[in-house]
């Protein structure tokens, strides 16, 4: 994996970056079957900011990876804070329902 | 009562996990006749997770068992906390109208 | 089954009569577990009109038994036809989504 | 009954009138409990039309009467072409829920 | 009353053209308190077409007016045909409820 | 006023209680004219709950009573808190348009 | 301007009163156009409540007035503190699009 | 592709059945990228229908397979058609926006 | 211009073709100021589609272009009929409010 | 850049306004296809307020220039303050979907 970033234009400033992904797709590791998501990331950045074409193609590389829904948001939050450093981060995964139960995970981290 | 669970992914990480289940049904008591509502739990996960597929039989037992709006909401809490010993967790029921009103229990637990 | 009927308060005039019950599940045949679903029942009068109480409790049969979707909304057609004998009447079934497909069943009858 | 009516001020052009009140509210006989609906009339007047402040006065006559859902549109329907003779007048009665069952009753008149 | 047209650039072909004003008021001539609603204006040009700022300040020309609901749906009718010719026009009035009733008032005019 | 209540099957749990009646329907008492609102009760039970067809018939009471906006929340609040001794309660009147102003009046109770 | 006033029905009680206006309308002083904006009013009744007829004669004097987004606002602020003496008041005035640009005005009092 | 079907249960009826599948994706030939849309399946069963579980395994084919966007639905048409021979058929794909166009692509087939 | 197109996959089967672009601009040609709307085109192809690229671009165009309301929904029906030659055309331009009023242009093209 | 302001009616009481455009547009630098966006400043005001005339043509300017999303809001904060010395301001920018991701911006300021 490689998450491309660029430079922050205003590393001075606390403000937040939020990108919402309803195209989210990945495998059921049990049934082998997709699952469906919403995927939102919400920082403050440090010194670089994510690349959004590059956020893309991250999420492109799920779409033949099973993992589990509690994962996905866990991988997602570390590979994007090991990819851009920022001072504080919020990841969001909210799932299509199965079997008729819809489920949320959501994680955060905050610069030691 | 069986509610299968699974080791938490992250247990080091204060996360949370929402399930949302719209068909929830159990037996008015009184009446006789069907309940429906929405039982939304939301958790800190511990050290296990509660497993989807066992979280939707386990609702599925209520769908013959004759149980009040109150008892519902707290049986369940009382049920999935026993179950996977979260940090927290919080139970809530928005049962649709009967005799035109509309009704929402909840309730919230935290590891002592 | 029994469907109690009234006298229709105008018998001489053609108008429509419509049911919308979104608290409407049965079982699958196949895995044993809940369906939920939307039956809505639209008809012009002969000369009676079905209870609307008898038709929760007709509806309430549905409750434990195994049905597949095309059936459903077949055997309601066919069962308040038989209990009220209607110049018209068109029964649709809406279906929460199973296996991440929604269905949608609509059957209608024109007396003869 | 005595609904006041004013003349078309465009007697000579086929137009529509729609009076929509989701404020109607009348008395089950059965249960003698409350019922709560919106009302809708739609007409093409003919020499007069419906005067608004009497149409509300008219419906709140309903307030403590006991009648059946079937009754409440085939009477207003009939109230009201007696009041004002239309080409062409239709009336729906959209009831809240009652036992989780919602239900339309809609009926229309043309002129001779 | 003075309502400006401009030359249909495509006089030659039937399309349609659709002006919404949410922002409509007038005055009613009983109790002097003011009326609002959406005017929505439909019509198929002729050889001109209404000119919007004109038709904004024409609006604007009701705001002191006292005029009755049945009465500005065909006023504005007669006017705008009056103004530009066009081969169809429709007018609706959907009013703001006054004593919990909604009212819509709808004419049309087709030349010739 | 006789409201009839039932013992908190969890009493030691500080847990909330919602109800929501969008079918109630008072009198003013300037006009005589009926006023529409949904009353939300949300209250922390102490040693007793309210019991929903008790409060559905109390509601059903101020049907043909003349009573102010301010005076409907407040009577509500005082009859509630007298009828089940709750630790935390909290009464809102939310009132379809007079006048083309729609009111909202909301008050609260904590146990001493 | 004389803004009518009744007794608070609960002096002693801190309670909340919200009269939510989506037909309010002044006069742009640049352009003599008119404005349409929803003008929100919540506050903590102290000894007086203002009269919800006379709200709404005071609204209507402003129909013909020139006044800006930012004086709308303000002026309704200071005139209604001064009408009824409330614990708490906070106005809010939200803007239809002028230029393609939506507004929102809010501004709050708080006694002594 | 094998699409297992089932006999219709009640073949002398024509009634409608429909399947819509908002969790579809594809992938685009040109860029590589994956495409996401809504499949609505509507059809009037002639001697057999479609199994639900096998369209959704059919579906999943396309998961990785590189298909424009008018191929889809004449593609899926042609191949729900084959394996079902419905009397009457409508496929229709509704395309999330790429490049900020959203697209919709239907098609219909009656049986000769 | 040059709107590239790409030969029909199906030309044998009537079936429509709709892409809505909600990003769409242009320029007043009174005021200078930007327009705004969506612009949807739905057609049956003969023997070429519209690249949805090369529609893209072509909208590009308009962002520094003087033109008429009507003449853009006329303007964009000539170019796609000169560029695909379809069966039936229909172009609709639904524009935000200006003065607040929205407007909404729609024509049609048949082929001879 | 000019950003006209004008005097603070009531410099002396902290109230917020807010400005929301939902049709900014500016241009990507990186494929020099348009962005779409809706700005929502918010800001209390100290002695002078923003021209809403001159804030919609502040935004015009952005309409040919080649700008990224994490540097539109924070220019736009920083040419505010610059203009009308707020005692707080916030920026939002929402960006319509580019590549299936939507992203939202945000940034504040506060006075010393």
């Amino acid at each position: 994996m490689n998450l491309e970033t660029f430079p922050n234009p205003r590393p001075g400033r606390r403000y937040t970056i939020t990108h919402v992904n309803p195209e989210f797709t990945s495998v059921c590791p049990k049934t082998g079957l997709p699952d469906f998501g919403t995927i939102t990331v919400e920082y403050i950045p440090n010194e670089t900011c994510i690349e959004l074409k590059a956020l893309k193609y991250y999420y492109f590389d799920f779409r033949q990876r099973g993992i589990f829904y509690e994962a996905v948001t866990n991988q997602i939050l570390d590979d994007l804070v090991a990819a851009c450093d920022p001072l504080w981060m919020q990841v969001t995964a909210d799932w299509k329902a199965r079997g008729g139960i819809n489920s949320i995970i959501r994680a955060e981290y905050t610069k030691g």
